[in-house]
């Protein structure tokens, strides 16, 4: 038996009314644009609900798409059956049946809105319980916890029958919270900031650099490939692409020593600064965690953060590894993340980069680099813009 | 059955080599501490691994305090038979008796490091199993995916036998990323970041802001009683009582508007800079969480922060609201947060706060009160220090 219809749960549950409300609405906008190349889907409000008529589309194939909707936090698969009570029994046995073997302690909840149905909520639970218990052996009711509650709605026209709650990846809808510059690097950590920064509600724009042709064509694709999953949440995401070989050159012709990292990862927040005021951005989103590495210092990360006015959102800053993981796992970036192929970062590493570099004196190496502004604006002159879209294209459209 | 020994990992999986020796050293220096009350207990280094023998001491005692060592990712109760076929077999089986009865598949594993022992782990595997499957009605083998893997090292002068693999806290040891001052309201999120910055290796102490007599006594008990949550991790903690009511009145005679709360929070985060200052701490937690309310979007968070020149480290950034309770469950501070008692944020609170405050209007406000700065440091000098303890005393010293 193939579901009917969809029931969409919009919103985080604990968003404030008046914000609440907005948010329903820009979610339902962003749900209709994900589903709409399926020509044959409708949608209803009612009482408060919102529900997409399947009229034949594939749910498996609706409910991929739903599933990366920003602030749709769950859904349910409904059927419906005429208002006869045979009926709503075989539905009701055959939703259950469609449910895993492992769930053998189950309750019945009915709601009867329309008040002309013959039997009352109480009896219609004996009824539809009873039915499922005699047909099908191993089944207990379990009122108190249940590990299935099976709702059946007795609604003017017919019956909705529904059970599975699928979750969604919940968080705001997409942008209402602004927009920000992601800096990704090809590793496990960038990705997953950004994928949280999209759930927080911030449209991205990526931001990679290369050391081409000492690093890879293979590790731009591999940022692509990583971009191109955040985009199955985001439609299409703007990948800047900074050709950062010739500032790594020069600053190395002159400094080789611990604070090399710092005045590369200084000018890489530089230029992304820089690219947030030319695209609109408000913020910068990193994956640095705190600790990690020897550039993820407290310190360090201050020093290299100051060559900067915009704030800086840093979602993975107190987050450990294997929760890192596990996000990057969910969200298929982990596999692509591991891929071998070197980033800029490993151009002239120097063997012991400052855990505790000096700002005064970074600044003043900086100095001493007169050209230094010059290569900076050159880089985002030279900076290519790519749209990156998702492998499986959902169509969102820019909203904010 | 008792265990007779816990067996301990230290340390996070995926930190790199020679961090990884350091920190498990401080990690086994605070499991010391945190049990040192347990007199009995004696520790034995075997093979790379840590061993707690606990001589008659409390299993269930000394794991509470276990769970909650910073770095300590998880332990395992160890029981101990002799090295004879029919002693190994019973406590083997009385070892799967302690477990839950839901677990029906299961698998042994044998481990003969002590090659004089007549059986080899091929047999013993068989016999142990065996003689356990006999034993208990309804168990089953499962090689590829068991729930329980049953694990049998043949050590030379005796047999250790465990299964369950109790999970710690995790994260970096205490201390080992440095120290922060955490701005503590009575709400959900400023605890869960403060105990997020622990684990990241943070040590903290505790600012928080009352309007006495405005706020109630009862709020300043609840903010202890925050505290003493994270001391449960860290040993004492040190929380700063800062007296607000006067800035508060003050700003709120000359100013009413919607920059009302910008202001305040700037006043904060200055007097919590001094005092990390004062205090040796290099940066400030808080619980912000991007789009939560109106003084966390990310303009407002930009005005506010740039108030100081100290890092911020917001652990919560992108976290959704759920996930943030949850760990607030975890630690036990959801139930002490939730109570109502209101914090000095409430007091002059003007309807519409802003959420795209102006820095520069701001600072011009802040010009005309020419008396703030002077307002600012009598707060700091009038700032209450109280040493706030768990509630159960784990012993940590503090070792940075």
């Amino acid at each position: 038996m193939k579901p009917d219809m969809i029931m969409l749960r919009l919103g985080e549950l604990t968003l404030k009314g008046k914000n609440r409300s907005r948010f329903e609405k820009v979610v339902f906008e962003q749900v209709k644009k994900s589903v709409q190349s399926f020509s044959r889907l409708t949608f209803v409000l009612e009482f408060g609900r919102v529900y997409i008529h399947l009229n034949e589309e594939s749910y498996e194939a609706v409910q991929k798409r739903l599933r990366k909707v920003l602030g749709l936090s769950s859904f349910s698969p409904v059927y419906t059956a005429p208002l006869e009570l045979e009926e709503i029994q075989s539905t009701a046995l055959a939703a259950m049946e469609m449910l895993d073997n492992g769930q053998a302690e189950f309750k019945v909840t009915v709601r009867r809105v329309n008040k002309k149905f013959p039997y009352d909520s109480q009896e219609m639970n004996k009824l539809v319980a009873g039915y499922i218990l005699k047909a099908v052996p191993g089944l207990r009711v379990n009122v108190n916890q249940p590990e299935v509650e099976l709702k059946v709605e007795l609604r003017e026209k017919q019956a909705l029958i529904f059970s599975q709650s699928v979750t969604g990846v919940g968080g705001f809808p997409l942008g209402t919270n602004g927009k920000a510059m992601l800096m990704l690097s090809g590793g496990i950590d960038s990705p997953v900031a950004g994928f949280l920064a999209l759930r927080q509600g911030l449209r991205l724009e990526a931001v990679h650099f290369h050391s081409y042709p000492y690093t890879s064509e293979r590790s731009q694709q591999k940022v692509k490939e990583l971009v191109a999953k955040l985009s199955g949440y985001a439609g299409d995401i703007r990948l800047h692409m900074v050709p950062f070989t010739s500032i790594q050159t020069r600053i190395h012709e002159v400094y080789k020593e611990d604070l090399f990292i710092t005045l590369l990862r200084r000018a890489m927040f530089r230029i992304t600064e820089k690219l947030a005021e030319n695209y609109g951005a408000s913020a910068i989103v990193t994956g640095e965690s705190l600790g990690q590495v020897a550039s993820q210092t407290i310190n360090s990360m201050n020093v290299i953060g100051r060559a900067v006015e915009v704030p800086i959102i840093q979602p993975l800053v107190c987050m450990e590894k294997k929760e890192i993981i596990r996000i990057a796992e969910d969200i298929d970036t982990f596999e692509i993340s591991i891929l071998p192929y070197e980033d800029c970062c490993t151009l002239f590493m120097p063997p012991y980069p400052s855990t505790n570099p000096s700002l005064r004196i970074v600044e003043s190496i900086e100095k001493s680099m007169e050209w230094l502004d010059a290569e900076l604006d050159e880089a985002v002159r030279l900076t290519e813009q790519i749209w990156v879209g998702a492998d499986e294209k959902p169509q969102f459209a820019a909203l904010f």
